[in-house]
């Protein structure tokens, strides 16, 4: 029987996992020159941590994992199941008879269950971040896995706007060292959306109003302005509102404009707080590598954000490369209130397949052999001087079965390899001959030699 | 309602991340040095290829994933999920419609389907290393875990033993870098195992024969050898058998003690095997970090170790760090032949308890903070020159929140930053007061000054 990978999953060869880490390396630098500390937590939760999180759509997704001792076939307990079992389909809700865990959803919960139990060991504020895989089970498609990698920062325990533009400057200094271009760090502030649908009579509508506002760039503005007139939605401000939300106008033209259509408290309360995060962000950062956007259209589904919301999106990539926000609570879902708090995300594979397909990923990024040494027999020196080169910092491959040199050479090309060297029956670690087998060149060097030749 | 941790599972904190950094950057050097790749596999199977492979005991402690769409309920799905659960009451085997999919158990299984569905492109010997968590349902307990790591590394299509010596010399490289004495390498052979088996008249019985002779440290020989007579063993050799196994001699003679008593065809070969095993091994390193020891009672469960096995034993830790062997058909069991290989693994939570208890750990291996600033009033040259001290490589924790100067030193304490910064209404890059809270000493300088004197 042929295997096969589990759909939606992949295997991480040499080249792969030295290009991800190379992503990975200059976030945690960005993170860790910030004094965000690294975090790790495991890859299932208890379902009941989980459970009622994420919505029904994420409900749907999570990754439940199977009880043990199901096999166990006493009969009353047996009984047990198949009844649990039965209202698990009549209801569509497992039990814990069945499944008590599930694989991690996002890196947000489980952040939220270690602040909760760890609370009286925690000195506010308290600043993590966090790389791991996230599992949900969504139909595959490009750029699209089962299996997936975020990496998130965030603060909790501040309530100060300077921690939003220290992660929208961290953002950008990641970008910045990844070298892509064309990124735009769009803004919004959800007390402006929440201030925007009281103005068009949607106040009561507030998340239904951001779902629409959030399609714009898939159904265009004609579309979402019928289904808000549909909603209810006071049509004299809707064209205006657009006219500000997609023209030409800079992010200060557009909170001014905003103010001119006429403000209410929350939506003022939310202007002040995005000029004061772009203030903060132009002081960290004059000059930012990205476009820092105020983007009104922007909602972002999850409910908890209360303040400021980023997207990070690139011309040359679908979806986003990254989102995040500020949020009052984080822990009062597990009943720990006034834990307020910011953070920001990014989506690993994203950037990995945007930088793979730009090409700027830095040339000899996986650490190929210095050497191949062809030893068929295990004489005493060459397997002494091969242990001596590899403890003075040479990565030497060796091959110790007989085999024709022809083939010696080809492995050494298929790896990348450029030195091949013969241990002959007449080689002492005084006299080694090897081949730079790009140039040709042939040299006869003693063991130091050959040790300083290669390292350079 | 407060959350839980799921049992046997761990966060990890930043202390215990580096630490485990530690450990693992030096396995992964070594692993480097010697021409083995990284490569990664996901967390989950496809259900179909792990089964079988770990027996009876490994079936039950999977986790297993119950399929997504199970919420569905159309009726025929229903009725058809309802039978397929009763079967899976009466059988204890999941079915396919119940579950697809379970937590990757080991590492070997995982990579051996990699060698097959890639075995096109790869070029043998292939040599690879891999450091992931691993997941089983065992009872936890001090030392066992849920979720815990291997770091393993193998090298399949080779049969020569000079790989086998090449890996304990990895292992005795690992464990030397790592400073943690006391540790043996046991050694042994499967078929001197086989051999001894056949001599004692219990060659049918291999498996079982192995099984008992793994208890001798922990129900002793008298125990093992009525055990064994029960099984029907020849009782002359059996005192000759413990002498060798139990005795002061050191492993050459043992070697010749044991064909002394007269050895047979399959142990002849295996005491050969082993004897070139320790040859090599000494070739590329003759003095040892580790004590290599000839373990004749050493037998490891797998079943598909076929020549050369270890185990790496400490006296101050419970259980083994590591363990290994060479297997002649890694990839059979999905149908692809003729791949032998040797490998080893390194328990890594194991090894991080035992350098925890012996403080093996360097100290200062948390990278903190260099600084803390409190800056209260987010002026722009406050914001801007931090931003400055981050790009030049300086850790930087700052408080913006309005707080008691008591506070900002205590944050200090807490995560040992050993310099605090108030910055003030007349503070300028030109001129900043900060303090080294571990001498008391006061400096007041410039930007450029403060930058050098902290990156000393």
């Amino acid at each position: 029987m042929k295997p096969k990978i589990s759909s939606g999953t992949r295997d991480f060869g040499a080249i792969e996992i030295s290009k991800r880490r190379y992503i990975t390396d200059i976030i945690s630098q960005v993170f860790t020159a910030n004094a965000y500390n690294a975090l790790e937590t495991p890859a299932f939760e208890q379902l009941t941590t989980l459970t009622g999180k994420y919505g029904e759509e994420g409900e749907k997704l999570m990754f439940k994992i199977l009880n043990n001792g199901l096999n166990e076939k006493a009969d009353d307990k047996k009984a047990k199941l198949n009844e649990d079992f039965g209202k698990h389909l009549d209801t569509g809700n497992t039990t814990p008879t069945l499944t008590e865990r599930a694989l991690k959803y996002d890196l947000t919960i489980p952040f939220a269950r270690h602040v909760v139990l760890n609370h009286n060991l925690i000195t506010l504020p308290f600043k993590r971040y966090q790389m791991q895989p996230v599992w949900r089970a969504d139909r595959p498609q490009k750029g699209r896995y089962r299996e997936f990698w975020q990496c998130d920062a965030d603060v909790v325990g501040v309530t100060s706007l300077t921690y939003d533009a220290e992660l929208i400057v961290m953002y950008d200094d990641v970008f910045e060292r990844l070298g892509i271009t064309a990124t735009q760090l769009c803004l919004n502030n959800r007390k402006i959306l929440a201030g925007l649908a009281d103005k068009l009579g949607l106040g009561e509508k507030l998340t239904e109003f951001t779902i629409t506002l959030d399609k714009l760039d898939k159904i265009g503005w004609e579309t979402v302005s019928s289904q808000l007139t549909d909603m209810g939605a006071e049509t004299q401000y809707l064209d205006a509102v657009y006219k500000i939300m997609q023209g030409p106008l800079q992010n200060r033209q557009k909170i001014d404009a905003l103010k001119e259509l006429g403000t209410n408290t929350t939506m003022e309360t939310g202007l002040v707080e995005l000029s004061l995060v772009l203030d903060y962000i132009e002081a960290y950062k004059k000059d930012t590598y990205t476009q820092v956007v105020f983007d009104l259209s922007l909602a972002r589904g999850l409910d908890y954000y209360t303040g400021m919301i980023v997207e990070v999106k690139n011309e040359n990539a679908p979806g986003s490369l990254g989102g995040g926000g500020r949020y009052d609570e984080l822990t009062a879902v597990f009943g720990l209130k006034d834990v307020p708090g910011v953070g920001i995300s990014f989506g690993l594979d994203r950037i990995y397949n945007l930088m793979e397909e730009q090409e700027l990923f830095p040339p000899d990024i996986l650490p190929i052999p210095d050497l191949l040494v062809y030893a068929p027999q295990p004489l005493q020196d060459s397997l002494a001087t091969i242990a001596q080169w590899r403890r003075q910092g040479l990565v030497v491959d060796a091959l110790y079965q007989k085999t024709k040199i022809d083939k010696v050479y080809k492995r050494a090309e298929q790896q990348g390899i450029r030195h091949v060297c013969i241990w002959a029956q007449d080689t002492t670690p005084q006299a080694i001959t090897y081949k730079n087998i790009v140039s040709g060149e042939k040299y006869n060097v003693d063991n130091d030699t050959l040790i300083q030749n290669l390292k350079n």
